[in-house]
């Protein structure tokens, strides 16, 4: 029975890669998390040029040393799945691949340096595991909410931009080049800097009209930022009354969304 | 029947030009946006000094063809309907003209180029285009939250000025020209930027006494911010809860904003 | 019937100076909210040092013509009254008096000409003509709904405030003197500048750690800003639910949640 | 009866050191209030160069009376409590030792200097006070607020977190040390900055499409801030709302969550 073997590895595999509930499952996560965590401050580190003269030795030492582990780990991903190409294409597939493949094109092509910015992608890694642990529930529950108002959102974000192009461009007839206001995308790109409160202040207004009109901006600005708030709020509280909903599944109909003190499923009344 | 026939080819024109609900009309809505958005990008681009120099010439043919079709398309929409005052005069019939003017008036008086930048106000064509879209119904609920919460939203701004008013003059008061606070309206200008936490820093206190002024004025604004914040959630959640509420009004005795499930007149006791 | 014919004039002037619901009496404020923001204008541009220049003149003019109303209407106030002395010293009644005074003292004292800019106090009488509209209806709901969460509000602030003191005294202790953070109430300062999301620029972290901290300190603004918006909603809308329902419940099905005019359980018509 | 003597004693001083009840236990709070208050102050002031310069002298015997007066206090604490090692290593404990030995280490150790500006966390101990003082109960209120959406503030912290790590890492790629985005740290530096709508203007984008993505980001934090508003705010009224259930337990199934004025359990109708 040497196929029933091989089975039996890849499920043992399967058990300790993908799933987090038994022991070697956990600790393989944790260990996970740690080595991104560690390949990210690596790569930040290295950007630095006054450390990666001192500790440029170092840095690429750990860079291999993760690169191998990652690497290790993709092709242990590819084998303990049943469905590998399903697994290569997904998001996650993608991402695992990327987070390996800079190092060693880094390596061949020292031309093509620039890459080497491309493992910050290891950082979406950290969803994955996360994804086991507890607190996705209050995640999900976010992103449910900004689901439901994405249309208002985009509604809302829509207005913002035609807003910014227009004052934008009233404001670049006003100012002229001699404020800074170069162009016209120069001048939308300080009407956002404006409306948002953020006020970098490399570009501001000299002529009183122009700071008149920028008064009105900032108000504006100020007044707007009450909608997505209010958008959202709205959603989240109506949200709090379906709170009440849990993860199960049905395992006869994988009906979900079940009451929390539901004993049978809604929907095909087998026992849950 | 000649008239039938002028009538029938006006009232397919209308088809096309002003609804959407034939392909015919789709496909000249989605041209029409296509269009609006490319011109948009040229007249941005155009006034970028680099690009100018080098693509002028591309710019000017397609701010040329752009203009030509807009000028067939408002002749067009002057024919299709049936009151041609009342579209001239209407406020996208003056949109529609100002989106073409400029280029000829650029081609006639070249001294007056600078309103070459009233092309911008094509941007607004896309709400007319947008109208006949699905997602309007977001937005209408945008507006009519906002639309409730005017009055309130009003005497909140009018406060905020008043309010800078006299915050930007005792300014004026304790730092004066030195510190770039040349003038009353430009201390009010800075006043507005700090209290609205933009934030430019091209004019910044350097007294002590002003600092501490700033301070004040900075946590008024964190704070300030949660008021129209607070009108426009508390409007999105009423408009959510007056759903409940139906527009029937009593036989007996007109009181209208019954509930969803009353049956009796709240005010007289008829049966509904 | 001598003293009848005075207190008849007295309450005609009453009439006209303090109500606005004859024509005279609205014909007077509207002529006094235009004067006020006549004033306040003048009061601007002449802190503008060209306009000075230039209109000095034609300004003095508009500020004796001013003067002189406002010195007549007080004189008009404090005999319209019943109790002169309870006038002079209410609260506008001191504005009233601080809105004339300081051109007397500029032309007798020279020296004082820093008053000057104590006339935008002017500004605070807007108020008590907006007083007499219609609009004061929304400021009034505004004004309670503050006064409500006044106490946690001062909690918050205080957190705010003794947060700022702690941190400024952190980024003190990191940047040090030559960063620009020459004192501790000058890093408060600029610890509340980060905080409440203004960023002036003229200050800012240059040593890696105090960079650090920094981010802490904005991320932390960023989220506490939650905390008194979220306050000012709640207040908001628990105004809004206790206004049009009450707690009554109908003696015949006990259904509850009636409005407050209803006079019929809405449910079974039985009499509240 | 010595021993008694002591206890009376002892609890005497946990009276008017502890306790806020008597008279003398409010005059020693009250005390207690000022003296921090003065302590801050004179350690603000003495940051700045130029005071220091002159009040040096004073500032110096002020700080020495308040550090006297806290050592008295410590020790009347260590010894008006029954288990003193319990109060030493308690968090206020801490604090109070902490509030006292800069000084004393400043006059041993002159070369420890810098640890003088611990003394700020003298400022702490205004909570200790304000505990005993009425409006703590807003800020239970507040606290509990934010605890119940803890988890959901960090899901949200977290998500800006690594969102901030991957934009910065992009605008470093693109606009490169010229502009100032020397290293990726210092990029996320920046990218916080704008994310939070701070903006400091220290660095800015100078490439058009590092500007580009400035926009993104800044849209992006102009939204964002919306999520832990709604979260905060959703919870405020959620209390506003659970207020009405109370922590009663059915004695027979163990359901909770009644409500106020359930007389059975809402799950198995076991009189509660």
């Amino acid at each position: 029975m040497e196929i029933t073997k091989t089975e039996r590895l890849r499920n043992k595999l399967h058990e300790i890669i993908y799933e987090a509930d038994t022991p070697f499952g956990k600790l393989f996560d944790l260990f996970l998390l740690l080595l991104i965590i560690v390949s990210i401050v690596a790569v930040m580190l290295e950007s630095v040029v006054t450390i990666r003269l001192i500790y440029g030795q170092e840095l690429a030492v750990i860079e291999w040393i993760v690169t191998i582990f990652f690497t290790l780990e993709y092709i242990g991903r590819v084998i303990a799945v049943k469905k590998p190409l399903k697994y290569i294409f997904s998001f996650y597939g993608i991402i695992d691949l990327l987070a390996t493949l800079p190092t060693y094109i880094d390596l061949l092509f020292p031309g093509l340096h620039f890459l080497v910015s491309l493992r910050a992608v290891r950082l979406l890694r950290i969803f994955r595991i996360l994804k086991l642990v507890h607190f996705v529930g209050a995640s999900n529950q976010l992103v449910r909410a900004l689901k439901k108002s994405r249309l208002k959102i985009a509604v809302f974000l829509f207005s913002v931009i035609v807003l910014c192009i227009i004052l934008g461009t009233i404001m670049y007839m006003i100012e002229g080049p001699e404020s800074g206001f170069t162009s016209i995308p120069m001048s939308i790109y300080w009407t956002i800097v404006t409306l948002t409160t953020v006020g970098f202040g490399d570009i501001t207004p000299i002529t009183p009209l122009g700071q008149f009109v920028s008064m009105i901006i900032m108000i504006l600005g100020y007044g707007i930022i009450a909608v997505p708030t209010g958008l959202v709020t709205a959603e989240f509280m109506s949200k709090d009354k379906t709170v009440h909903q849990n993860t199960q599944v049905c395992p006869n109909c994988s009906a979900d969304h079940h009451r929390d003190d539901a004993k049978y499923c809604y929907h095909c009344g087998h026992s849950l």
